[in-house]
Order: C-alpha cells, then structure tokens, then sequence
C-alpha cells in the first residue's frame, strides 16, 4: 500500500512558512502585510556579488567539486584567519545552503535514537534536520527573564544520557537574538571536553553582534578542536539568502571526509551561488557598517516600540536580528492567523511567526513570537503601528 | 565519544568521483585526461540561460518558495503538456537538483527497513540517497546480452517482499544507455498496481533519445496516476549541471505535500539557478537539434571505435550519452586506476568509471566501465586511441 514515511508524517510544519497560505490569502484580499515572520533582509546584496553574478563567464554552467569550488574554499578561509579563526581550506566543505550543513552533518555523525542537546528555544529547522537522521532532541530551556542566556551548564548535564553524542547551539541566537559570551563558551566546552561530544555551533549570524560586543567562535575553544562542528552561510552575512550556499567548517577531517561522501551523492553546490558568494568575501567595510547602523536602528526603534505597548516583553537582543517577544495574547499561533485572516488597520496587517514552533517542549512559548526586524524603519514603523492596534482589539487578548 | 555515523561508515564513494585524487595527480604531471567518467557535457549552455543570469535584475538575492517559483513551475507545467504529459503546477515541487528530489521522495515514503527494488546497473547515487534514508535495495540484473533491457517482470515479483514499497527505473537508463519501450513500461506498471507500489522514475534524460524512437514517460501510463513519482533535472537536458534545479513531480500530492514540508525545512531552491532553469524552458528546437547531431556523431564513433577493440563489447545506447562498456581487463577498477596512474600515450589518459559502482550485487560488473560520450568528437577520437593502446599494453589484459 503506498505509504507516507513515518519521519514524513512528523516533520513539523515551519513555524515560519506554515502561516502562507493565510498571508497570500490576506494579499489577495489587497491587504498589505508587513513580513516580521521570515528572517529575509530587505538589505541589497553586496554589489560585487550582483556584479559578479551579471558578468559570469561561463558558457557551460557544469557540476562544481562536490566539496566546492577551490577558489572559494581558499578565501572562504582567509575570511576565517582575518577573523583570527585558524582554519584552512581542507577544514571546509561548501554546502547547498547553511541547511546541508546540519543534514550532512548530522547525517555524518548520528545514528538512529542517537541524542543531541539543545537549548530551547531553537531554529525550527533543527527538528527537521534531527528527524530527517532519526536523533532525539533532548532540550534545556532557556528564559526570557534572562534575556534567553544560555541555561546553566548543571541543566545541560541532566540531559546527558549515553546515547548524547553532542550539543547544538546558535550564537548569534536564532530566534532569540542572545549572543553567547566567551565564558559561556568556555563552561560549555567543558562538558563538551568531559563526555567527548560533538559541538555543533551555528554561527551564521556571526557578522551581526550590537552594543560593542564581539562574536566568540567556538573553534576557538582550545582543546575540543576535533569536536567543534562550524556550520556557516552567506545568506545572511550578504543578504543573499537565495544564493544557496554555505558550509561546514571542522577540524575534524575524518568526519568532513564523510561529510563529502554525502555531499558527493548530491554532485556539487550551486555553481552560480558559488560565484556569487566568492565575490561577497571582497565585500568592504563600508557595507557592514552602513548595515550595522540600519540594524541598529531598527532593534532599537522596534524594541522601544514593542516594550510601550501594555503587557509586551522584548528582551533587547544582542546579535542577529530576531527577537522573541511576549505578547499578552491567549495564544499567539491563534493571533498570529487571526492577525492574516480576520484583521487589517488601514488595509494593512503583520505576519508574525508564532514562538510554540520554536520551542520543543510541547505548550511552551504559547505567548510568545519571534519577530525579525528586517524591515526598514519606514515599514517597521507601520509594523508596529498596526501591531499596536492589532493587540488591542484581539478579542483572545489577556491585558 | 565522538562517533561516526554508521550510514555514514557505509555510504560508497562515488564510482564517478572516487577516482578524482588519481586524475589530480596525472594532471600535476602534465598529463592531458579526458574524461569519460562523468556525465558532465562539453555542450553550451544555451545562450538564452546564460543571457537570463547575465541580466539577472535582483538587488536582493531573496529566498524563493519553498516549492519554486511560482513562475518556473508554471513554465515547467506547460513544457510538459507540450510533450502530451498532463501534470500542473501543482504536481510540481522544484529541487535543488535531481539528487534532492531522490532524497525528499524517498524520505517522504519510506521507513527503515523498507525496500525498493532497481534493476542494476543503476546510478549509483541511488545507494547513498537510499542508505540516508535507511532502506533496503533489492536488484534484478540487466544483462549486456540483451542490450540492458528491462528485466523480466517475472524477476521483480520474485523480490518483492511485504516491505517492498517501490521500483525505482531510470529511463533513458544512465549507466546503460537503455530506453525502456512502452510494452516493457506497460508491463511494469500492471505489477505497480497489484501489489501498490510507488514507482519512481528518472526521465532526466528524456530528450536524449535515438534512432526514431520516442520516450515514453510513466506519467502516461493509465491506472497508477497516484503511485508514480518523476525525478526530473535540467542538467542534462540544457547542459547546466551547475544550477541545481530539479523537480519532483506527481499527482499524488499527499506525498508531495510531506516532500514541501522537507523542502521547507531547507528554505528553498537556489534562486540563480531557478532563473537559468526558467529560461531554458524557451530553447530553440534548433538547439536541441544540433545537439542530437553532436551526440548521434559521438556515440556512433564512440560504439564502432569500441567494438572495434579486440575483445571490447559496447552495446548501442538508445539515450542518454552513456554506455556499460565490457572491457577484456581482470579488474576494470584497477585498469581504471593503472590509466591514471601508471599511463600514458603521449603525455594523454582517459578516465574511466568503473562498472561495479553501478552495480550493488558484490562481483558484478569487475570487466564493464561506463563510458560517457561527453566529449566533442577531436577529444573523443584522441580518447579511444589512448583506449586502444592502453588495452594492448595493460597488464592485466585478458585477450
């Protein structure tokens, strides 16, 4: 009997996208709806990368080097040594995407009922990419009372069992905005160094870290270089999501060799991704810095905007651009379709993706969203505007 | 402990790619190696893909949707109706190649320990894509007698078991060059239907086809509308294996509702090459026409210099530019290495894919290669002379 897979059956709809039908409905009704749900920058690409793109050469678009293109594993690495991380081009293997990463990764390195440790709450994704493998996600619960810091390394410990071969975490953090400080770290790679497991650190927000802070590398905890796993992305460094192309970065070459095993069975990534990302590596200073501003100005203009309104809680996040706010709604995946499907202020209305998605532990972050502010200040304005009005006439709402 | 997966210890190196370290070195001592391991066409791409990269408009190289975009799979719907294949937008979900759309339908419908049944030789990616998913391949062999056909059916009920969900046919056949006729297609399709199975088939080559005869695709075939499952590629069929765009295409969409929510979880596919694929859509017949020329030219050589060598046998391939060529050699892996490593004819080698890659049953396939003819006739003309030569003087020659 034709079947549909078990792990199918449990893939999770993203929190983020689940709510599109609802959205395209909302703009065929002429409703003009303001995405805070999807981390997609409106920021242009780096022009050296579009540039690069438009005066491509080839003439015969053919397979890259399953691991990637020489060319630009080698800058890809230089970029890491300007950063004082020492890695070489035989540490990287360029991915379809940041997503690859974690597949072949875990692919690489998990068995089934396997178990892998994250702190709560998570990029939703990893739940798909842990099922994909059949790993068990085993979870520590991070507070919003502590702006979402990582939970103390006892917690961690608690969900150790024999089958943890290793700990994921974000940092920056995706959906939170929390930037792991260097003690943080170094506590961690203590358990990590202790019960030989993997570290899997998603750094893909790395570029953007607020309020003088700097961006701490895992693999620059001394010690577990052959655990550290470096999962990296040009999405959202160059605002170039569409590209496709990241990366895994480790030390660990027996692990990378099986790595490209898998990633020879998928031929290569994206060619033209690949041209455009070698180009964002020469991307100036003068970019990030315009960048950073903009970001800057929108977390903070979004988090005064979002603490004035009665009964919000927005943790000022520190890196990335996401935060996870609390809303004095009932239950925010029912505000959040109502908000697409029965309101609009001025004709217009906001996406938000609802915070339950990213958290593991069932009834968690029921109150909660993740907003990015990835919009320009003159649309985030109206966001929070019609965000304002929206909590204040949501009959579920709880102030 | 830090562990390596065990799909990962058991995922086969690529037959196509294993190989690649020994042409690097060969290359580092100066010495010229065509290929003929690789599917990878000399052919241009056609120039109103490339146009369509060039004058790409994007300031933000954004996302797309999760299944594609909407205007490519539109496009891609009415290619196929041209060919008399009735499917819509809806039975399409855009991949990051073929090889992601192997990996999303057999993650969509198989469990552990389910089974599909291939008849071998095979594309051998189909292994890794396979074990990723931890199902179990069950064979029935081609023989070069018979010029590769279809198996008899009688051969396949004999290995389905309880666990048997699918059949998985590649037509035209890449390794073996093979077009499967209506009648062989029709007397599948009545053993999908008693016992319900899926029936994937990869018609990535479906305009390579010979000599008058057509392709017949499974999605015309009446009564298992809901049980076939097209892989589909533009790599092949416009020469740009770099985009990475492929399809998944069915009327079932159950299942391709459960592959849009994998396809979810990696974001999507690569924008850049979503817009070459949806210009491609526009070649001219002329193009296709010279480049049936071109193939017909080269296989034509290609099959007469083979046979033509003291015991080599090369069936004639009716599509697709490959051929299971049988080589009077002890080891066709060895001999493939030797070429690289211990030959030359005036400073020139050819590389080879060994057969038993193709193959899953252990033995099989020790003295047959795959040949592809991807190389304009002056290289393949210098290309089988080196053949000739190196099978005069290698020294584990049979003949």
């Amino acid at each position: 009997m034709l079947q549909i897979s078990d792990k199918g059956k449990a893939v999770p709809a993203s929190p983020i996208r689940k709510l599109v039908p609802y959205a395209d409905a909302a703009k065929e009704r002429g409703i003009k709806v303001y995405h805070l749900n999807i981390g997609q920058p409106d920021i242009a690409t780096p022009e050296i990368a579009l540039e690069a793109v438009r005066k491509m050469k080839l003439s015969v678009i053919e397979y890259t080097a399953s691991a990637g293109n020489h060319t630009l594993r080698t800058k890809l690495a230089g970029y890491y040594q300007n950063l004082g991380i020492h890695i070489h081009e035989e540490d990287i293997l360029i991915t379809t995407g940041g997503s690859e990463a974690i597949l072949f990764a875990f692919m690489s390195t998990l068995n089934e009922g396997d178990e892998i440790i994250i702190p709560e709450p998570f990029y939703a994704n990893y739940t798909a990419f842990a099922l994909m493998v059949g790993a068990k996600i085993k979870t520590v619960t991070a507070k919003i009372e502590n702006n979402f810091a990582l939970p103390p390394i006892s917690e961690f410990e608690k969900q150790i069992t024999p089958r943890t071969k290793g700990i994921v975490i974000v940092n920056p953090n995706n959906p939170t905005g929390y930037l792991y400080s260097p003690s943080e770290l170094e506590d961690l790679a203590k358990i990590i160094k202790k019960y030989d497991l993997y570290l899997y650190s998603d750094e893909v927000y790395r570029r953007y870290c607020y309020d003088g802070l700097k961006h701490f590398s895992v693999m620059n905890l001394p010690g577990i270089e052959q655990n550290t796993i470096l999962f990296d992305s040009m999405s959202k460094r160059y605002s170039e999501c569409g590209i496709r192309v990241g990366a895994i970065i480790s030390r660990n070459h027996e692990l990378l060799n099986i790595a490209l095993k898998f990633g020879m069975a998928r031929l290569c990534p994206p060619a033209l991704g690949q041209i455009a990302a070698e180009a964002s590596l020469d991307t100036t200073d003068e970019y990030f810095e315009s960048v950073y501003e903009e970001y800057i100005k929108r977390r903070d203009f979004m988090v005064a905007a979002l603490n004035a309104m009665p009964g919000v809680k927005c943790p000022v996040p520190k890196g990335a651009f996401y935060s996870i706010v609390q809303l004095p709604v009932d239950d925010s995946e029912k505000f959040a379709q109502w908000l697409l499907e029965e309101f609009d202020y001025n004709g217009q209305t906001v996406m938000l993706a609802p915070a339950n998605g990213f958290y593991y532990t069932p009834g968690l972050g029921k109150n909660e969203v993740r907003i990015a502010y990835v919009l320009k200040i003159s649309d985030l304005k109206k966001a929070m505007e019609v965000l304002a009005v929206a909590l204040k006439v949501y009959p579920g709402r709880t102030v």
